[in-house]
């Protein structure tokens, strides 16, 4: 990236009344300099089967391209027109609900050859068609592409051929997964029965591997076609998106980020997060981190909120806030989705900068400071180079094990629950952190690895990590992880399963806490933080130093959270879900252990630190408030350039 | 009518054992005077495909006659026989839930020619068998009709042709539906999509509307078939109900009562209701005023609660509170649901005036007195005449609308919940009510109009409120009125759309409250009910008076309720969901300012003040004490008759 | 039973690794002497259609013959292979949600043909196979076995041949039933509809009946066939289960295990219950009393927790306490489910004895105390005899019939809620139980009789019940006892029916409790326990004495508890919910009148007594202590042998 993009996504098609020429005023106005278009309007580009109608995306490019702003152009395949359903019901997709009905975007089977033709001929019809503008930067392939769980019968044989080429014999299989439980076992390959009914976790999570290499594989033929056309001053993006709680929560369960990020030129997400009193920054670094550790370098946020929802709309501040806290965490781009509010159909209530009015509104009026900041600032903010010494080790595979094996009936917690319990605390102490994922090859590079609930690891990993201690790292290690293999066979070793020799600990036993704290409050929380709830090991230290016994009639014998040198390096083991303030201190105490408190780390949420190197090798430092008070502080470095105000 | 009918539903087809005597004897002695039959039992009467036997209808019938008491005859279309679904099992409505099946009543394809036909051969042979029958004053058409969500392909090709009629192009439909939005354009009338899958408001919203139609056109349809067959001396009536809360709350969804109510002589409805410690008396005054709207004139309350569930038996004195707050809000007829209590089956606990036993109980005995007084003072009851100055604007696409787009994600308040929150506070201020639908030709007849968020509206009818303004009216409106046309596209214009020049405000921008108040509590009503919930609209004055701020350190230069003068009228605008003691200080201001308020609004809930024109000439006025607790008050008028105890 | 067996369930078949012979001198170690296999894995055991492998099974056997741990062996039959479904996919239950899916266990048609010619094939084979073999002691026919609600065409016509057979004409049945209601009468046997979509609580309960039936059948002609080839010293038993609320709780709604358990030799049933903090006894002495009730002698607990889920861990001590408790209820066997923790699949988390490293654990070393103490005192502990003088009534059809008719629309109480509502605090109060239901033919052995809620019973029964009394036994009735007939059809006398001459009461109006509380604290229980929930009827008395009336303002005059001299006997009626204390208080009474208050009265929960006489004919009295406290308590009889002790 040449400079920083200040971006919306522009539905040209969706107007209720001619506005492009007024629009591109307005956002010339707010320093809007890309659009991204097309992502959703199939229908209006194919109206019918073969005829094609580009005039909304001529038009926009060429008015676009007067006003000097930049396109990103979309395929716009994950919304399927209604001739293609009428002329071929076969491409909805199938899920373990039924039959698909058409309406909605994200129904179709990403793996049907008869959406993939059309899909294709779009692809290149469009692509083709705008190649050589001179307007369009790139290209975004889809949209938050996911499989939509998709399962129908030729689902069903591309999975038993998978297995097939992966785990070669029934046997094999047989034992890996366990299927002799409750009759399940395959003795023949043409009795392999539907998925969709397993009640074995092993298969059903293996399953949800598969599901997520479709979309790996779909998203990378688009790439491929597009790559036909682009110019070489052109990218390739996708959207990605997270785990949905009404906001962007956790690691995606149903894509492989870090896989399917490999097929592109850059990666783009989109970051949805709570705001008015709600607003922390969490999201939006933890999305950041997320994206930016993928490929290892910047990305572009190609949706965040503008107004959005009536629990969304900024407080004056907040959009400034939000927009730079972007730029802090590596976004070359922030992108409002969208321009103008939708007069019609479905989220005719997601607002977007401008109202229902097209009039200039008070989120709109802020923007335009930001647009102007962005265009002064762009030469010493874009492509911020990060250098953190903290990974946290996210895994797919250990997410859905962990939806088949929910910490108890009762709690909601998943997965993402864990590494958020981690990410936050860290966040909150302005430790910047990337992400690492199974597959990684630079675990080597940090000094401190965070391992949230890897539940579901190949023993090749746990040894790296042990190994990775051993040479003189820092590993965090959370309950559960290391408790089943890659097939999520439970190991019949020892718990926590081979990173026990790092930890120095075993258990074989785990409960329920009710009413359980830690003894003697040993991270002086007070009464009322001192707590744990939902899942405790029942753990015996062989050479861990045990930082915390519970506090209970009949488990109080047993560890709770340990430390263990082992080789060069420390091991961290927390075996229970206490509260957050212990959350925080145990982190206090492993980030200064591995010599990684310094001067952002005196300065806590509300206050936020990041910082990264600029193209022009300078340190840049972000100093971000959160809260609704004034703040002072000290900066702690040597004399700099105030950039906001150049002083 | 020439006098008050005092009725109960009676199943004789239902009787364990023979008690028609028995029944009659007891229900003579109850003062009962008219009882409605056969809307339930189908397949009593034609027990095989074209074998009928009436023979319960002409015991019944005779011995009512016999007796004195009058009959009024179902058609019992509403509950189809088994050998109607075993023959022709395509009967069954096909709903979004998928195909129906065979158990409960109502759940047949109101549009399948099969059941027309079944349903149109069985009332030629009931009703042309029964109408010269001495006893018969009158018909029920089917019972409770709704259209049962029934949306097989049928019904979708007969949406397609209402579409094309209505709309005439794709291109209409495209444009004012914002079917461009997720690639959902229609290029090809071949290509319309079954609705059941639609995410598009708008074309939702039509269907609903489409729905009620199919309503109206099927009671229209059984209607003239009865009206070939009825005496002059009889009527024909339908069984309306209202949103079931598990007792009738609000405006129906399913059907416009407003529209089917025209084919009709007399309108009909059910009104169940709270009871014991809950019994209020609102919902049957708010059932009553819409049943009195629909045709502007006296209405039957064909079923109402005797002793129904264990929460609703009334306590010692209810049941003539009911009875009488009936005949205070315009009603002829007050019929019980229903005689005995049902032995088998589903309603087993829905119970009758009898017990299972059959035996005189409290609730029967307190009926025997409601009895004589009926029959003593029906010259003076009957036919009462209302005469409101104020009436509440409602709309079925407003109502469907809102189901679309909800006031936010965890909030469960809908469009009745609006209606409701106006309306009780005029209940409890005996503000007499009518209702009035956007079809109603007699605004203008009226000095106050409250307008509940009125959210899809043609421009038209909200220019007609702006006149009835400019004309001198008075309009309360409340948020999200004028915020869509007549197809729910938002308007581009300010908010709220239209009405904005006589409420002299505008707003872009509305958000969730948080803690929010009203500055300075404007309306005195204390810390704990200066409340505001759910929805706020940031509004701007024009030339309006600001009645009240809203309390919030970042939203607190906007206006949450105004007032405007506007030609030789007044609008007042309630932009959120206050408390519902500020919605009373909003409407008692109002009501003042609009010269209506007089000695009836110097009592208040729970003494109940309902009044009106008799026969006779003579203003009666109902005084209902709804507390547990004696209440003396001063009549407020010359002398008059107390005609319970006639002094 | 010779000696107490205390065992496990084992699984070869599942095991990650070789562990027989570890496994078996694990068991020995611990006194484990039976295990059970084989009734899980028909897939291992028949790979491909008609290919028989029982290599694990004789494995196994073998192995444990060597070891001197005797072998009860399953039919595999509950959880089908996958073979059988992609051949037949019909084998699989069509239920009220629709087709089945293969997955899970429990699955099929039980009246499926085909199934049960595999399931015929697969038992002769196996039991064949292992009849000779001397460590097998007994079978298990299939395991928890139920109807899994299969509904499809063909379970249909057999319910309408049922129907004829037992009922001979529709006019029987739409009287009986009352299908003229909603006009579904059936009035030729062509048209009977699927019983799925039906409203009709009365057909519903028949229908639910017949499917009971199905298992009735299923299991005797599974034991049928054992019984060909079992030797005179082999025994046939099933798996019972109780309603499952997370734990075992309350009688089994879709099996009559009094009747289910007729073709079997001995009762076994599996009991789980809360544990660490919650546990009481109350299920292991629930279920037990059940399964000793149904064939009057002693039973097997065939599955029982050892650690399983995380709340269910026991503490130190509990494993013991639990598993003497059971023999104190007449157990002659204790066994786990399950030996070892799975690995893979569905029930990971539901742990064994030992956890999933195979290592001696806290609970593994305590069985090691209970299998020694088993042993040693097997001759005085087996075949302990009951000898109890109180009876509670149960009824499959009182439960169905009241999940069909609730007590009102928010609670989620159901029947067994009001079984255990009386059954807790006779436990509490030490007093023993046994269960008879309406077939039993040993009513009139006891000197007391509880009968909660039984709401559908024949005349016959009833009158029974009131002879009881009139020849001086005890009853306690509860509210909705008598109020249908068999056929779910509400009686037309006074209520409650029949039973009102017994209990010299009548009512024929119920009520809602709100704020309802006994006049005056009859019990004394204080202002926090005088409540009344749910469920009153507002009770006039006759002959009877009102032991507590209701305090309200309206309905202050009915009685809600009443006592009734009848003949020799005496009739006591429990007409509402009350809080548990007042419960303990009536039946404290009326145990006392009864002259059932003895010493082991003077000691209650947590302190609890259980007793019998054992094969040496000397009294064993248990004394367990509930709570986490020490106790002491002063033996109350002669001088006796502390068996555990020996002293």
């Amino acid at each position: 990236m040449k400079q920083l993009l200040y971006g919306v996504a522009y539905y040209d098609e969706y107007m209720p009344c001619e506005r492009l020429e007024k629009d591109i005023e307005m956002m010339k106005d707010a320093g809007i300099n890309v659009v991204r278009i097309a992502e959703s309007t199939w229908s209006t580009h194919e109206p019918q089967n073969g005829v094609f109608d580009f005039g909304s995306v001529d038009r926009v490019l060429n008015a676009m391209h007067r006003a000097g702003i930049k396109v990103i152009v979309g395929t716009p395949t994950y919304a399927i027109p209604t001739w293609m359903v009428k002329e071929h019901p076969e491409v909805l997709a199938i899920t373990p609900k039924g039959p698909g009905k058409y309406g909605a975007r994200q129904i179709m089977d990403i793996t049907n050859p008869t959406y993939l033709f059309y899909a294709e001929r779009i692809i290149r019809k469009l692509i083709g068609h705008v190649k050589d503008h001179p307007a369009v930067i790139g290209y975004q392939t889809d949209n938050e592409t996911k499989h939509y769980d998709t399962t129908g019968p030729n689902v069903q044989v591309l999975f038993v051929k998978y297995m097939k080429e992966k785990f070669k014999t029934l046997d094999n299989i047989n034992s890996q997964f366990g299927l002799d439980y409750w009759s399940n076992r395959i003795n023949s390959w043409e009795d392999f029965p539907s998925v969709v009914g397993t009640i074995n976790g092993s298969l059903g999570s293996e399953f949800a591997t598969f599901q997520r290499q479709l979309v790996t594989d779909f998203l990378a033929w688009q790439v491929s076609i597009v790559n036909e056309y682009k110019r070489s001053d052109q990218f390739v993006m996708q959207n990605f998106d997270f785990e949905w709680r009404g906001y962007s929560y956790g690691i995606q369960p149903r894509v492989n980020h870090f896989e399917a990020a490999k097929a592109f030129d850059i990666t783009g997400v989109d970051i949805y997060h709570p705001s008015q009193d709600d607003l922390t920054g969490i999201e939006i670094s933890f999305g950041g981190d997320v994206a930016r550790s993928t490929k290892g370098t910047n990305y572009l946020v190609v949706e965040t909120e503008a107004q959005a929802f009536t629990n969304w709309v900024p407080y004056p501040g907040q959009l400034r806030l939000q927009a730079f806290s972007h730029l802090a965490s590596g976004a070359n781009m922030v992108a409002y989705w969208h321009w103008h509010s939708i007069h019609n159909s479905f989220e005719t209530y997601w607002k977007g900068l401008l109202s229902h009015d097209f009039e200039p509104n008070p989120v709109y009026i802020e923007a335009k400071t930001i647009g102007r900041d962005f265009e002064r600032l762009s030469p010493h903010l874009v492509n911020l180079k990060k250098n953190n010494k903290v990974a946290i080790l996210v895994s797919n595979e250990s997410l859905t094990a962990i939806e088949w094996f929910k910490f108890n009936f009762s709690s909601s917690k998943n997965y993402n629950d864990i590494v958020r319990m981690m990410y936050d605390e860290l966040y909150k102490m302005n430790i910047g952190c990337d992400f690492v994922n199974p597959s990684s090859d630079n675990l080597e590079d940090y000094q401190m690895i965070i391992v949230p609930a890897l539940y579901s690891a190949p023993d090749l990993l746990l040894e790296r990590l042990n190994e990775f201690v051993r040479n003189g790292g820092h590993i965090v290690h959370t309950f559960k992880s290391g408790f089943t293999d890659e097939h999520v066979k439970v190991r019949t070793t020892h718990q926590p399963g081979i990173i026990n020799e790092a930890c120095g600990i075993y258990y074989n036993m785990f409960v329920e806490p009710k009413n359980v704290s830690l003894r003697d409050d040993p991270f002086q929380v007070g009464q009322k933080q001192n707590t744990v709830e939902t899942w405790m090991e029942l753990i015996t230290p062989t050479t861990a130093e045990v930082l915390a016994y519970y506090d209970h009639p009949h488990w109080g014998k047993y560890a709770a959270i340990t430390e263990n040198h082992y080789g060069k390096g420390l091991a961290t083991y927390i075996g229970c879900i206490p509260s957050s303030a212990i959350i925080k201190k145990v982190l206090e105490q492993a980030v200064k252990k591995a010599n990684l408190w310094g001067v952002d780390q005196e300065l806590a949420f509300p206050i936020i630190v990041k910082s990264g190197i600029n193209p022009k090798g300078k340190k840049v430092h972000y100093y971000f408030n959160y809260s609704d008070n004034q703040n002072s502080i000290k900066y702690p470095y040597n004399d700099g350039v105030e950039l906001l105000s150049g002083s």
